[in-house]
């Protein structure tokens, strides 16, 4: 069923969903997608029509310069949907003012903002069961482009395909997790793609993080490539200390991402009256608050988690537990957070962004 | 026409040849692929039975990991035809165990080395039509691995695909070029993945190329990321200077790739009496050099472009130039090396491997 609506995205229905054949209740992130997706393609100087069609694998040639460049940039989303079976985005500006700005690092020309809000809104809208409400049920929503350029030549290629996928989603970590601060291997240098959601940066992490996950630390808080003095941020989250009422996190700069829920949590301690210190955190001053027992929280920041507490660390071979509180400051910014997102709680900021 | 071999390659010939398309004197470097391809999928915790098949577009889910966090490594090889017709290829066990030493950063199974050598033998001879003889020609080679799992949770997959793809090429940059010595931006960090051919690297180094070549220069030499103090190496290449009749070069760390023609060239010097010092460059040195007169040469080593002499660089918006000498230790090597590839001269050091 083929329908060419005025705003010229092209849409092609699947005859049939998958979606009586999904279990709800156990979700595993990432693997389970929906009936459409959203492909645009970048060809002779533009982007190309958009479709909407039945979520399928494609055909791509082996030269493609993505499987040899990895010029490809993403983004994580998620749609919520409330009791009366409304749909929100959160603060889906940002996410695609910032896959613009990744994109520029990597040579990957634009995306056009019309193309990418209506056709998110259109997908999201096609593939609406698959939205369940309640707290902790969202949509994860996945846009990326990738270089489909069929020439090994190490330059930026000349076509590209943006998508996007969209893959119900549980809360993302269950369980507190215990974290390495890095001592060793880097995320990113001054002046490379760290602050960029390039494909790379995540393939790139993956050894250091299976050896933290053999010494029984699910997570790596990276820390300054030069020195590794500095904590920087998670990889997938931002990160957050609590010293004594304070909150403390890095500021932004090159190496590190510009997470949407760090900003959101640094806005809502303004509006709760916390102290929240934006400026460089460092090993020894954890370490040590650790100790003297000030140091109260750590949690990380991002979109698929939300928030993560953190309730352990490792650093040259101590291991600091933390305590876990009953009122902290996680559990605070995470139902501030979630309620905010599921419509259950006023928006003062704005932040919430209704599908239509 | 399926046939099975003793040693577990399935090969499915193509009916049909793409060569009389080809224009051989014409050729643009990564855009024209052979008639065959190799191809090895990894599944349930190993490489499965490889498959030589003709040249083809895959099928690929969108949610493959590649797409997403650019879990790729890559090699480039070449091989050579000599008059009478046999097909060699030059070290490439150093390919081999490189391309594994990549993965392993990446958290990508290894290869296995049987696979790896019957596969492209095979390979070159189903395709030998294509390698043409005389120095300058050669088949490109790119062996890569992809992450092909679909599900986008950002930790290592568990099924991958493992291809060859060939690409019949002349020499790849045909002219001196000018490079820029990079000051803000970087290629790697310490305890990051610059020591391997991870498809990230690349892409992340086309933005600041494109800056420099709008500025007139093809190529940026990169320097530590640290202090941008000191030169590391071209991106695709390594790099040389020549000060008086000393070579120098930088070298091997985690952020530099550890180069077969870099490595061929030391030891070429070697035998040719020639001074080489493989020690940190400063660029502050350098600069010295060309004010004095005492910089020769600088020239880039690189499987694609063999050996690439620099005809200027550009550093705190100085322009430095290089006069190009008759008897230049670039042309030197290069002869030598093109020449021990291509079966003309001896081989000391059995670099050359005959494809039977």
């Amino acid at each position: 069923m083929i329908e060419t609506n005025p705003n010229e995205i092209v849409i092609v229905k699947s005859e049939t969903s998958k979606i009586g054949s999904v279990d709800f209740d156990n979700l595993i992130f990432g693997r389970v997608f929906t009936d459409h997706m959203f492909v645009c393609d970048y060809e002779d100087g533009k982007w190309q029509t958009p479709q909407i069609m039945p979520y399928q694998a494609m055909t791509i040639e082996p030269s493609a310069r993505v499987f040899h460049y990895g010029q490809a940039v993403f983004e994580g989303m998620k749609a919520y949907k409330d009791d009366d079976g409304r749909i929100f985005l959160f603060r889906p500006d940002q996410n695609f003012n910032r896959i613009n700005k990744s994109a520029a690092r990597l040579a990957i020309p634009e995306f056009r903002k019309d193309f990418f809000f209506e056709g998110l809104e259109k997908l999201l809208k096609l593939d609406s069961d698959w939205i369940k409400p309640g707290v902790g049920n969202s949509m994860y929503i996945r846009p990326f482009v990738i270089a489909t350029e069929p020439a090994i030549s190490a330059s930026p290629a000349m076509s590209y395909r943006f998508m996007i996928i969209l893959s119900p989603a549980k809360a993302y970590y269950n369980e507190p997790v215990r974290v390495l601060f890095a001592e060793k291997y880097s995320r990113s240098a001054d002046g490379g793609v760290g602050f960029a959601k390039a494909a790379g940066n995540y393939a790139a992490q993956f050894y250091p993080t299976s050896l933290a996950q053999k010494k029984g630390f699910q997570q790596i808080i990276w820390t300054d490539a030069n020195t590794h003095e500095y904590l920087e941020e998670a990889g997938t989250m931002n990160i957050f200390f609590r010293v004594n009422d304070t909150l403390i996190t890095a500021p932004n700069n090159d190496r590190i991402l510009d997470g949407v829920t760090r900003k959101s949590v640094i806005s809502l301690a303004k509006d709760l009256g916390i102290e929240c210190e934006v400026r460089r955190v460092s090993v020894k001053e954890i370490k040590a608050a650790a100790i003297d027992g000030s140091l109260k929280e750590i949690f990380g920041a991002g979109t698929a988690a939300v928030i993560s507490p953190v309730s352990a660390f490792e650093h040259a071979e101590e291991v600091y537990e933390l305590e876990q509180l009953d009122n902290s400051y996680a559990s605070l910014f995470k139902e501030k957070l979630m309620n905010i997102q599921h419509n259950i709680s006023e928006d003062p900021h704005g932040w919430r962004y209704e599908v239509k």
